[in-house]
Formats: C-alpha cells, structure tokens, sequence
C-alpha cells in the first residue's frame, strides 16, 4: 500500500431541506471538494466511492445513485462504486477510496457521502433511519436499543441520568460555533432532560436528528501530489479499519465489538495509542452511544467516560475534544454522509480552519469512528479511521 | 497490485423461491465455494465484498444485508464491505476484492453476489428490478428500452426479428444442459416469436425471467496459496474494469459506452485482444441486448452479430462460445447475483467441471461482462473482468 492523503473536503450544511435533492446535496459537496483543493478540476478525479443508505426508500431510486450524483457534478465515465454498511456508509467508501489509491490503480480519488432522510411523510423517513422495516416489526429501534443501553449502564456504573445528558449540552455547545450544524441553539442540560421523553430515560436532545447533507473528500497519492500540486497541506490517511460486529445481547452490551477490533487493529497498523489522539469525532447516535463508543475505542476505561465529561476532558479545550464539530446529536446525521463529514471536520481542524471559537490547537492526529447496523439481526459495522497532520509526503 | 488468483466457486440453482430467504441463498453460494476451495474453513475469509441492490425494497432490509447473509454462514467480524452497481453490482464487488488482495492489505477474499427479486407481489418485483419508481414513472422500464433499441437495430441493420429472437435459443440451448439454470426446456425459434409481447419486438422469451440465487468466489493472493494450500488449480485474475457511461440518447444508443470504456481499459490492461477470448459471458438482459453487449466489447464489428450468429461463431463449438451457460435469458437474472455467476461460469469451464454437453475445450481466456442503469437518468455501469487459465503463480 502506497501512501495516501487527503488534499480536498467539502460538505453542505446538515439540515432539513424540502426542496433539495440527493443530486442536489451531493454534487454541492463534491464541487466543494474539488474547489478546496484548488489544483484539480472535475477531470482529475478517476475513480469514485459514493455511500448513501436510504434513497431507495426515501427517493424510490435504489441503484446507481454515485452515478447520478456525480453526473450532476460533472464527473462521468470513471468507475463509481456505490458503498452501504449503514451508519457507517461513507467511512467504508473513504476506506475503499484509500485502498484503491494504496493499490497504485488510481492517484486521484473521490469519496462521497450523502443522504436525505427528511420528507414529509415521518413514517418513511423513520423507517429509512431505523434500516427498514425489520427494526419496526421487532421493536427494536435504535432509540429502545439504546434506551436499554442506557438503563444498564446507568447502574452498572452507577452514573445519573443527568451525566449522561451532559453529552448533549457540550455537543450542543461545540455545534453553536459550527455553521455547518442542523442544530446550533445553545441548550442546557435542563433543557435536555425536560425535552420530550423519546425512550426513557432518552429525551429529545439526546438523540440524533432526521436530517439532509452531504460531504466529500479526495484522496490522492504522492504521484497525484505530484502532477496535480496541492494548495494546501495534505493530511496522510494513516489507517481505515473496517470490522463487522454482533451486539452481543448475551454477553456484553456496554461494549462495541466491531469498535474494539477495529480500533485495535487501527491503533496496531499504526503504531499509535488513545493517547496520542488530539481530536475524536465519534459516533454519538444518542447520548449514551458517546459513552459506549469512546470505551470501546479505548480513549477511558469502562464506566469512566461520565466521570472525565465532568471534569471537561472531553470539551474543546480539554485534553481529548470529542465531537467538536457538535456530532450526530448537533451536526445532525443524514446517515451515509456522517463518516466522511468526520473527516471534513478532521481536516479543517488540522489545517485550522475551524471557527476561532471551536478551533483546536496543534491537531497532529485524529480518529473518526463510525458504527451501524441492525440490532434486531444483531448485526453491526463499525469503522475507525485516524489521519496524520504530518506535512504530507517528504 | 499484486497478482490475484481464484481458488473456490459456488453457487445456487437460480429460479423462483418463495421459501427462501437473501441470507440462506447467499450463505449456501458462500459455504459451496469454501467447500469448492478445499483447504480453507471460514476462519480464512479475512474480508468480503457483497453485492445485492434489491433487498431493501423486497424484504425491508436496506442495510447490511452482507453482514447478515455472512452471519448466517458463520463469518463475522471481518470487514464486509456492501456494493450496488445496478446490473453490474457484483461484478464491482468481486472487483473490490481484486483490488483489496491486489493492494496486500489481506491474503484471501470473499465476492458474492446474491438476490431474491421474485415475491407473490409482482408489483414489487418489477419494481426492484426496473430500478425504482424512477423508471415506472418515465414509463422507461427496461423492456421498454430495450425494445426500442431492438427497433432501431433492425432499421439501421437490416436485421429481422427472427435473427434477434435466435438469441433465446441459442442460450436456451445452453441452459439445457446447465442444472443451476432457471429455465431448461429447450425451445424453438418459433415458441420465442410466438411467445407473449412484452415490448414489440420482445417477446416473453426475450426478456430475462425474475428470479433468485446467489454466487460466491474466493479470492487469494500468492501468499494465501502458500499459506493455504490449494485443491483444484488457481485461475488468474487479470484485469477488473469498471467504468460509467449514459445511455447517450441523442447520439448512438446502438453502442454501450460504459462497455467500450471498460473493456478497452481490459485489453489495453492484459494485452489481450478479442481474438484472444475463448469464453464470454455478457449480460443478455434481453436478446438484442447480446448484439450491443458484443458489439461494444469488440467481439465482432458493428452491425455483425446477427450474422455471425446464424453462422453459428457464438455457440458451444464455435469460435468464441458466448452465455455458454444460458445466460440472463435462460440461467437468469437475480440482479446482484449475476456479475460473480459469470465469473463461476468461466471458471468451471477453465477447470473443464461444466457438464459435458457443454463443456468448452481448452479455455485459457474468459471474459465476463456486466451492464446496468437507469434509463431514465441515462445512468449506466458497466464491468468487464477478464480471467486466464495459465496454471497460477509460478
């Protein structure tokens, strides 16, 4: 595997927008990208890895949806591959994206992630949210999945339910000073907990939001580099991991098994450890879910995330921000565009574009995690990714 | 990329199984190619690439569909990467794991393809096979399409009805002998023209049937063999391609352009010419469909293939054999099972284990080829993967 970065990202705002298509979304996106990193034209991108999860369900089209996205940008006649592992959609398109430019096939390529989950009909949204119609019959949407969750967390750990709301009010909080954001209102925890009950004890706040948008990235190889130039500095891609899990609903449910392979195998290839991440955006479907994640990659010990909440590590400004650009809970999570959004936000933090107000200092390495799938079949991906702010290739 | 070799393949009957799920079509492909293999357990798979673009819409399931069928044949853990490419949906999953061995990020591989388009609910079938709402709404569904290139073909040409319906019994012929074929009886020139208009020219035996089935290859890099072992002898991936095209409505919809792209990349990749092929599966959707598919690829000059067919230069026997398995006509066309059951074709026949009736002789050059879209979004994917039968690594 050759070396791979990233010279180019670009994303809409998250949202909910009536009147924007898929195509609409994605190829704003894309031509975002591409502007970004300022030397290329739609010409120069050679292959494509577009994830999106619901538009047959939301938009009646289940095929070739990277292709009519990225017709609409102008980009035609290359190989498109289109890439589903559900919340965890366009972390795989990223990470097929690097393997193929690792490989030597392409030096050029582009990786999408779009969705539009909002319309007017809440009953289809919902099941496109909730992968189908499976999830409904058994009852177990994520919300009741993560709800249980929550409960047995809560007193394994003996943590409140007001520390585990406290997620979303520093989400809410990082989200305030991101224009990208669905939500931005600053809230208060006890706007959080007063918020409608959704699955006790989840509240409103304390779950992600049914939302559109798309994000993209392009990665290109030193040759790419190269002949193409670059007007910023390229960040390496050090490693994808991609693992499949089950939820272990007899075993353990407080930990992601698909997260602890592939961080491990993540943090492994690159000789990293959780302590040398200066920014995480993981993903916190609900509340809850941050705590579970953030274990299971390692970044506390078990039963220790709502203690290091309060004591602010995890703020901008802390010792490990997580979420700084204000996660699924803020951000919003129109599905296959979350994991390349995460590396939208990555990118800019290391190259210190954020807003002054939520930007980090000396961002050297930073992970992306993304995990989905299916309770009711007990079937789950998970995806870590860690980029390296190292000056691109010497 | 490194070299790639094919070392295991299976796959199930294709026909209409209402008693059959996604999960137990695919894992019986998955657990006959292991078995295939022969010195590999599912403890070798170490990532797959499943293609399928219908399950969303006729079982619910929208996501994760690999992860589940994998389960269900006790894999889990690995990274299992889901891909849609229309028609060309498991040929772009077979060729992610070309590339992912090709790259070395691991040593054995799993492609499969798998589909259950036929339910009691016709509406739905024909709904997941026309791609969506999209194309009911233009009145564009494939038959429609095709139809209309069928009549312009026969103006531009002068080719007669009857030279085109020859194709349904040329591949019926073929699926005679091929006991994993939908359809076996054979049939007359005469049963085709007479059979039930579906879209003037087409008739019912002209159009490929809705069905389900699955197919699965294992794909293994030098080192894997080392490792592993081998039982039958490994075939050599050569070249994967994958490109997209439109259906360039206002310039020539008598040529394919993602077929020309994609098989121009192949031979230019091998060095192989279209003298060289001694097997070809392409993608007759419809029967004028294997005049374009050939034509595109180069397998005779434009406006020839009718002729050629009469000559009988496309059947077992002849020059260059095409759907010697019956193809999508007659072994049919469970969408995402398709581009790796040609594959599994090739193979068989390079390893001489087709049936005897029509078992090919000394085929050392296959190519397979795949096409799909949306008509109405003039969206189209198209692969050629060629393989050789020249003994494995050396």
């Amino acid at each position: 595997m050759r070396e791979v970065y990233i010279v180019g990202v670009g994303m809409t705002k998250f949202g909910k927008f009536l009147e924007r298509s898929v195509d609409d979304l994605g190829s704003e996106a894309v031509l975002k990208a591409i502007k970004d990193a300022g030397t290329i034209t739609q010409r120069d991108i050679q292959t494509a890895y577009v994830g999106e999860m619901a538009t047959g369900v939301i938009s009646g089209q289940p095929t070739v949806v990277g292709q009519t996205v990225l017709a609409q940008a102008g980009i035609t006649s290359i190989p498109i591959v289109n890439v589903e592992d559900a919340c965890a959609t366009s972390s795989a398109a990223f990470r097929e994206a690097w393997i193929t430019v690792g490989a030597g096939l392409y030096d050029v390529a582009l990786a999408l992630g779009v969705e539009k989950l909002y319309t007017t009909d809440q009953g289809i949204s919902t099941e496109a949210l909730s992968g189908g119609k499976l999830e409904g019959r058994h009852g177990q949407i994520p919300a009741a999945h993560w709800a249980m969750i929550a409960k047995l967390y809560m007193e394994k750990y003996g943590v409140s339910k007001e520390t585990i709301a406290q997620v979303s009010v520093k989400n809410r909080h990082n989200a305030h000073y991101n224009p990208l954001s669905q939500y931005r209102d600053l809230i208060t925890l006890e706007q959080v907990l007063s918020s409608r009950m959704v699955a006790d004890p989840l509240t409103l706040f304390q779950c992600c939001p049914i939302g559109d948008g798309a994000a993209a990235a392009i990665l290109c190889s030193k040759d790419g580099l190269k002949k193409l130039g670059f007007s910023k500095a390229p960040i390496t891609v050090a490693w994808c991991a991609l693992a499949s899990g089950t939820y272990e609903p007899l075993r353990d449910l407080l930990i992601n098994g698909e997260i602890v392979r592939s961080s491990r195998e993540a943090y492994k290839a690159t000789g990293l450890e959780p302590k040398d991440i200066d920014i995480a955006e993981v993903h916190d479907c609900f509340s809850i879910a941050e705590y579970l994640r953030c274990e299971s990659l390692g970044l506390c010990g078990r039963g220790e995330y709502g203690r290091l909440l309060k004591e602010g590590k995890w703020n901008i400004g802390g010792e490990l921000p997580v979420n700084p650009s204000g996660g699924l809970l803020s951000k919003g999570h129109p599905t296959g565009a979350t994991g390349v959004a995460q590396v939208v936000e990555v990118v800019r933090q290391m190259r210190g574009e954020a807003e002054p107000e939520r930007q980090l200092k000396d961002v050297m390495v930073g992970l992306t995690h993304c995990s989905g799938g299916l309770a009711s079949r007990d079937t789950a991906a998970g995806s870590v990714i860690i980029l390296k702010n190292d000056g691109g290739p010497r």
